[in-house]
């Protein structure tokens, strides 16, 4: 298996994206494509202590699109991107998955444009996984499609279901609450649990989510709160991108809070340092936890492929942890069964509207650009 | 000063209700009237410990509203119960403030049925506040409104303000970061900072509140992203009620998960015991911190007087701080404030559409019923 990187996209690159990348490539037994400048990149290269495996090669990209750079406009102007090309290579078969900590807008049009929407996608969606209280919950969508139909939530619930069943083991020394055999129950972000509770987008979308657990897919669990992301009420919730993004970004503001509040408190005076030395090996486990949201990567969910999508202050041990999930993404095939899932439930559809005689009055059709990325 | 209390409203009521109203009835120097069964309360009150001051008084209700009763209907069928009737006494100018752990719609729909919207007020909303990396942050609406338009972000910036001038102290051992004589900050929740990104309402209301910052009463920072918040990058944030109920919900349920893994690490074994039982002090500070997020309580602003929402799972001690929050919002005068500002604000966009001979094309006029109550 080979994963093709944009060594030039984030705040640390290419250093810390190089080094992560040359880590996973000897854990993992995984080959690797640094996409960017090939002077730049092999020199890094060089310094890396231990040397690197042959299996990590450099592909060159002669330009970068920058983290505040228009998405649309980078994929018109900058075809020999680190980010383009990494995902053309996929695109063409000479990677199994592409990893950017760059642009997100620009790696998911990158992604859309060389790998295009599965059959039967309006809008592929940004899946990213949180620590809970008990298993992994996929989160669907974090930030790639701001404003919303019912019609896009119901195919994130499809989508993210099959995520769920991928993620095993994702976040150290956890299992995911999704084994084999298992379906993944899907929940509806809102603000009550009661059918009825929210705005207009989630009213709506409450029965078609109803509906589509009829697929087999998906387990229905109905309206979630705020709450029950990190309590882990169900496996997958689903939510528009704009929501979605706020709830990923609010997590990670508080988890930040928290350690920083932590460490001061450590650091107070001798008794407070003496008590953290001893609770330092008990602490290992919180901390991991907590820190996921940092060292995870998120998914690209819909297209012909996968697309990895890093936080852009990703470090080695995130790059590294990323891979890790690319890996199992592939390994696991959840393009595949993202396709056959839509496929069938898109057969579904048409052969109830063709026994009732009715059309799809939800109009456009097939509309997979991404109203904008976070 | 007095103050209504829902004796009869939320999950531990009415005994962690008279509790929390008979000890801060104590320290506050408040007058406290219990609304509720006369019988029951009665009863409870004979069995506080150290008597009761003369300045608790109980005021009979006979129904109650239940915590998962439509709000509408509520208002309609029980016009004698405990929320209603304590709003009524506000209203009435019998209590200078109301306040209730039950029913957060029926809680609203009373207030504003009771109190009426202030002139110029579209929506009521709940602004409540958060513990941050440096002060406490003011985030409106926290959920009355869950469908907004951009005209009601933007008398929330200016209801958000004015409350973020009054809530100076109300985290134990923190100071507000507005002081008298300051402006305070307003950020717009979206999901990046530049002009521009974020869905249809945030994009709209960003020149909105650009041009509100006109009028003095807040300056405008621009859009904030949800980590933002935990950081306390500004005074007051702004969102629509369904986003700003996911935001308060989500934050609360990683704090319940980041305490309950923090204690799990601190009971490990006797050396993670005893680590634990040496910080303990140091931790204090932290535990006040997040625990705010349970004990504050949620003010809704827009109405002629002051409702004081507090959590359906509220004990005494939340009780306790609630009371002390609607003493300081009765004593800075945050109604007056409000009132004040919106006309000050209603009167320039008049003065200005005469100049320009244009009339209000946004509609409507006054439309003050939450959509829905969270």
């Amino acid at each position: 298996m080979r994963i093709a990187i944009d060594a030039m996209g984030g705040d640390r690159a290419p250093a810390e994206i190089v080094e992560g990348a040359v880590a996973a490539a000897r854990d993992f037994r995984v080959a690797v494509s640094l996409v960017g400048d090939k002077d730049t990149l092999s020199k890094y290269l060089q310094g890396i202590e231990g040397g690197v495996p042959d299996s990590v090669t450099v592909h060159h990209a002669s330009q970068v699109v920058d983290m505040g750079e228009a998405p649309a406009l980078a994929m018109r102007k900058k075809r020999d991107s680190s980010v383009v090309v990494a995902t053309r290579l996929h695109a063409e078969g000479h990677a199994d998955a592409v990893l950017s900590a760059g642009n997100t807008g620009a790696a998911s049009a990158a992604a859309i444009l060389a790998l295009r929407p599965i059959a039967g996608v309006d809008r592929p969606g940004i899946a990213t996984v949180f620590p809970t209280q008990k298993s992994p919950l996929v989160l669907m969508d974090a930030g790639a499609n701001v404003d919303c139909r019912p019609r896009h939530l119901s195919e994130f619930a499809i989508m993210g279901a099959a995520y769920a069943r991928a993620i095993h083991g994702v976040i150290p020394g956890e299992k995911s609450g999704v084994a084999a055999g298992q379906v993944p129950s899907v929940g509806l972000l809102s603000i009550g649990e009661e059918e009825g509770k929210g705005n207009e987008l989630v009213k709506t979308t409450y029965k078609l989510l109803h509906e589509g657990a009829g697929s087999g897919f998906y387990s229905y669990f109905g309206n979630v709160e705020g709450r029950d992301i990190a309590f882990g009420t169900v496996d997958v919730v689903v939510c528009d991108g704009f929501v979605g993004n706020v709830v990923l970004k609010t997590a990670e503001g508080f988890a930040k809070m928290f350690t920083s509040s932590l460490k001061e408190a450590f650091l107070g005076d001798l008794r407070s340092k003496i008590g953290a030395m001893l609770l330092k090996p008990a602490l290992q486990k919180f901390r991991s936890k907590i820190d996921y949201a940092e060292y995870g990567g998120a998914v690209l969910l819909g297209v012909n492929g996968v697309c990895i999508i890093c936080h852009g202050s990703s470090d080695r041990r995130s790059i590294y942890s990323a891979i890790r999930i690319a890996k199992q993404t592939v390994e696991s095939d959840v393009t595949g069964m993202i396709r056959g899932a839509i496929a069938q439930v898109r057969a579904a559809n048409e052969a109830s509207d063709a026994a009732l005689g009715t059309g799809d009055s939800s109009g456009s059709g097939t509309d997979s650009t991404p109203s904008s990325g976070a």
